[in-house]
């Protein structure tokens, strides 16, 4: 392993805090000084599993446009103005809306009649509350839909599966996830009846994994259903059994698009010392899928970034504005954070950097100004190691919840996380608070808590140009 | 650590096998010896996989009195032909059955609302479509049930929550089990309009454990139905978080009772070279619940117990008759066994085990006739001893698939199974292929073949009186 920390770096990380400190951790206002802050969050925590918790039982599942989201943003903003954020306000957008409907049945027909254990991905069409029957023709792989004549689908439903495994980096999703990106799209163009696919997940449960479909221009959507790991398996092992045999499935799936509804981005904050810098944005989105209270996705990660707000303003005022958002319609195409993005692109954001990726640890820093401003770099690196990040030459480029930073091509930072257990649990209905292991969490806030003290009392310009 | 084994015992074990074998492990036949049969099935199987992964497959669930159950015991007749077992019969009895309906939904009304993961439990009433909508009253325990007031349950609906943990010898089902087993009666006796219970089970996934409800005589069903670990856990927070306020359910379940239906009882033979002996009896159940493919409860036993046999008989024709038992409708009251008791009671059985408790590792090795034949009793356990199975003076009491033995007093043995991950699977939809490790199974049809070889060539009585 190569180190990526310089003796030099290393002095920056632990010198000239920007607020002086005694030898007891605290500052001479008698607040903790931000070091100590971090390490009692490390240790202990009452901001962020609140949260979590509280949305979670409070208000459950959030899906983008429907009156669940709404509940989970005026819990949101009630949440924000207890805890003492400023400006706190829910900024409406209108979206159209496409909801699962209330009926989710595959049943295999014929010799092997059984049910299998499906639900509608985003986007899908409705097949009626009849269903739809036809023959199942069966793509081991992505590249085998690609691949397929039309002729060899026209009718039939497809059904896709893959293998994808766990990776540390969540990797994996962007290869294995177009079976569920693109294949309904790709199997309606070829006149596929209906599509199900693998679940794009990583868990043998009988939960399947939603998650939108993108259905090109000019294409009609299908309906499109994703069916867990152990039921995509029977159903190729019935393959393997039915030895040529036609296996046929009655496919039932009721979603509806309920036109142009109201979604909305809630916005707080720890007013800065100086509110003419461009503010510190932490970001997260506040939707879930219907299956799940979205714990993992994301609650915490609204929990982790206000959490560390707070935990920097116990070290006092800090000098810029800290900014949470909570984006509103983030699964369904990222709708709020593109919203955000239309409504401020003319209000500079300092640095952006967002969690939404669970709340497992963090493991690596990464931004976009190791070159431009490369002490702020290693010193904020090296101001983590000590909860087990390591520095990386990766350059970041922020996730869904910051459109804006990168739209404003603005500083960006990127606090990965252990994503290996996270595909067993996304989009499905196992999203729930056991699931967050409180240890890794108290961790999570513990680095947010230092990167975004640092950042917030940083007086120059975050990333050169 | 008490060692159980004496070294009489151990001499016992491999001295005198029934047919004289070489060196090499074979006979003088030029089949295996059954200790390398035995040892062989430990390293490789292709009798016990095909046979689970079979049924799961092309039949997949299996619930009690239904057309599912019929295709099963079809398959496994066809199954047990196909593999040279003899006398094979399906033989039919008669039962009151209920299935589960299609709709199972509990909503929480009001401030936290939000769709909880629900299944019915057998015998449980029909809310009727429209559901049943009442205050929830919450019992952290099935004492707290069993010691309130009718006045408390009157009119609502009682959630009865508890802690079980995982066991290796399975007991908490025992203790726990009984806010299933008797919580709905209780319930319904002081007046309750329904009742939700947290699932049986010690698994964090979205996926319910249902099982069978004894409502007493006299006492008219409720409808109920079991929540996951995760349902039940978000349900009690709620009412920490509602301090006091009421919390309202709309619960909607819609099983029936479709009257007289005809189950059965699958049996086949290995058939001895004395077959006026009293057989070796080799038990498990077809049946599933209707949310599951059963591969753990009981694919997997019927499974082991049809490969030993076959494995014993590849080492030669035992001197006695072995019988396979796949009782019906298990699940639902152990009708299958009864039935099976009463048609044979007067044909003796030599000796009854049963396999009914998952596919993971054998640990421990029990009989009921230690003191009356402690040679064999010592014989058997040494012989299995390679295989990591411990001897044991508890007595051998037999399981659901063997009433037969019970209600004849003959000769019992038990296999204790490692039933640390039962209670994750059990009477879920979780129960499917992919849990069983093939490692694990074949080392319990080793040990299966081991035992069942010795028992299906001893001359005496196994169990004198």
């Amino acid at each position: 392993m190569k180190s990526t920390l310089t003796l030099a770096a290393l002095a920056a990380a632990f010198a000239a805090p920007a607020i002086a400190q005694t030898a007891t951790g605290q500052t001479a206002t008698g607040a903790p000084s931000l070091e100590a802050q971090a390490d009692m969050a490390a240790e202990s925590d009452a901001i962020a599993w609140d949260f979590v918790e509280g949305i979670t039982t409070e208000v459950g599942p959030r899906q983008a446009g429907t009156e669940a989201e709404k509940r989970g943003r005026d819990w949101a903003v009630a949440w924000l103005r207890a805890n003492g954020f400023r400006n706190v306000a829910d900024e409406p957008f209108e979206m159209d809306t496409w909801i699962p409907g209330g009926v989710h049945r595959a049943r295999v027909l014929g010799d092997f009649a059984q049910d299998l254990v499906i639900q509608p991905l985003g986007n899908s069409a409705s097949t009626g509350a009849d269903g739809i029957e036809a023959e199942v023709v069966y793509f081991p792989s992505f590249a085998d839909l690609e691949a397929a004549p039309a002729a060899a689908v026209r009718g039939k439903i497809a059904f896709v599966s893959h293998a994808m495994k766990p990776s540390m980096d969540g990797s994996h999703y962007g290869y294995f996830g177009e079976a569920r990106f693109s294949g309904p799209g790709i199997a309606a163009a070829k006149g596929a009846a209906g599509i199900v696919i693998r679940s794009i997940g990583t868990d043998y449960h009988r939960n399947p994994h939603t998650g939108v479909i993108r259905f090109p221009d000019g294409v009609e959507p299908i309906p499109a259903g994703a069916l867990t790991l152990p039921d995509a398996e029977n159903l190729a092992r019935m393959f393997e059994r039915a030895e040529g045999r036609p296996i046929r499935m009655r496919l039932t799936l009721t979603p509806e698009r309920i036109g142009t509804q109201v979604s909305g981005n809630v916005v707080g904050e720890i007013v800065g010392r100086d509110p003419s810098l461009p503010p510190v944005l932490l970001a997260c989105h506040i939707d879930s899928w219907w299956n799940s209270p979205g714990a993992f996705d994301d609650g915490a990660g609204c929990a982790i970034a206000a959490a560390a707000a707070k935990n920097v303003e116990a070290t006092g005022t800090p000098l810029r504005t800290i900014r949470v958002l909570f984006a509103g319609a983030e699964e369904v195409g990222l709708l709020g954070s593109v919203a955000y993005s239309e409504a401020h692109i003319d209000e500079p954001i300092g640095v952006a950097f967002e969690s939404d990726f669970g709340a497992d640890r963090i493991w690596r820093f990464e931004s976009n100004f190791r070159d431009s401003n490369p002490d702020l770099h290693a010193r904020l690196a090296a101001s983590v190691a000590r909860f087990g990040v390591a520095d990386s030459t990766i350059v970041a480029s922020g996730g869904a919840d910051i459109n804006i930073a990168r739209d404003q091509d603005t500083a960006i930072i990127d606090l990965q996380q252990d994503g290996t257990r996270y595909f067993d649990f996304h989009h499905t209905p196992d999203d729930t608070l056991d699931k967050i292991d409180p240890e890794q969490l108290r961790q999570n806030v513990a680095v947010w808590t230092q990167i975004a003290g640092i950042l917030a009392n940083y007086e120059g310009t975050i990333r050169p140009k």
